[in-house]
């Protein structure tokens, strides 16, 4: 890690500002510096693999998965497997955690170049909050990073009863689109099958006659509701007001 | 977790014996055995969401994924991030965890319906590791649960060599078997589109002139892996070496 420290000081100085700037993103004081310096690097700015924040994302997005996944586990003793799944995919979807990212700020940190004009629809910073958690694990060990996420990440920023009712939401903000769109729509069962001990069905949904998505689960409404995602994020729909 | 101690204890009479199975097991001593027990019961015993293991399966798999990624985060300082991603996927896929299940004994200790003779093809014993996984967390705590898995997980069962050189096997595995069995097979390139700031190649593999599998990748290579991969499991074809 040291060997490219002061490469990376160099594009982040004065460092006092950057530290302040981490301490009250974070809620506490970073011990070593470069792990959020790399968190913060997205590739756009430096290619090498050991000098962005992408390897960064893939521990953060597995901590912060294992630590949803013990949050959802306690405070939902009696609710299946499944929801605790779906609860979690909510938690931690790339648009969910790229809003996040932008009301906490993290745009003015992170470094990218911004003459790419697509970067912006690709959840970079979304990402990059990911790589912050994988610098905060390494820098404090597991259980600092569950008190980060809980307090800084869950509670001021994840409306869990707002996520418990969107259950049947993707459904509906899809067909409410379509409405005032004036597109048909269907949901058809286009496969059932047995994994395991349990039944697989998997849902299409066209539009106008073309199949825009599928999706499947244990369940119809469950395989439709997966199905109705996938048709939103494909088509840009956002929360069935916007029309396109 | 209390108010259903006492059932399960009916079901693991003498309990003395579970705790020195466990030990050996685990290698330390555990403290609140009812996460164990739990661990250990199938759906197809209990339905009842929270006495079955469906749930603990969910946490432990979460866990499981964390520490493997700082596992390989580590030992590969400068791999990309789809190479640690890949190498993840590898060891925890659930052939891999429920052949370590079955070695290590688990179907011994596991309770099922012993009747159901699906349930031999379905990963139940892969699936219990998980859950005893999130018994050792919920037991022991992050800490050490990550040196079980190292020590008594990684270490005894997981050759990372053989899973780092079986980087094309899976294509040579799938066309090997194809040769012998006289199938015409081919690798095309079906789709290319670019996700953010990156291409992804999926490429489907034909069999006789049917599309058997599809995968998706960063190059065509992987998304050819991918896609041998998937069809290696729809056909069921072991190693290579068995016919079908």
């Amino acid at each position: 890690m040291r060997r490219f420290t002061s490469r990376l000081l160099h594009l982040f100085s004065p460092n006092k500002e950057l530290v302040s700037q981490l301490e009250h993103l974070l809620g506490f004081t970073p011990k070593h510096i470069p792990y959020y310096q790399l968190a913060l690097m997205h590739r756009s700015k430096i290619e090498e693999i050991a000098q962005n924040n992408e390897r960064l994302e893939f521990l953060g997005d597995a901590i912060l998965g294992s630590i949803i996944a013990d949050y959802l586990f306690k405070k939902y003793p009696y609710e299946t497997e499944g929801y605790l799944t779906e609860m979690r995919s909510r938690i931690v979807r790339r648009e969910t955690l790229n809003n996040i990212a932008l009301r906490m700020g993290l745009q003015k940190l992170v470094q990218y170049n911004q003459n790419d004009k697509g970067l912006s629809r690709s959840h970079i910073f979304g990402n990059a909050l990911e790589a912050m958690i994988g610098a905060v694990y390494l820098d404090q060990g597991f259980h600092k990073t569950k008190s980060y996420i809980l307090k800084q990440i869950v509670k001021p920023y994840i409306d869990i009863e707002a996520l418990e009712n969107s259950d049947t939401n993707y459904k509906n903000q899809f067909l409410s689109w379509a409405q005032k769109n004036n597109h048909e729509v269907s949901f058809d069962t286009v496969d059932e099958k047995t994994e395991g001990t349990r039944k697989v069905f998997t849902i299409a949904i066209s539009l106008n006659g073309d199949i825009v998505s599928e999706g499947s689960g244990f369940n119809k409404k469950e395989a439709g509701q997966v199905a109705a995602q996938a048709a939103i994020d494909k088509l840009s729909i956002s929360n069935g007001k916007n029309s396109q």
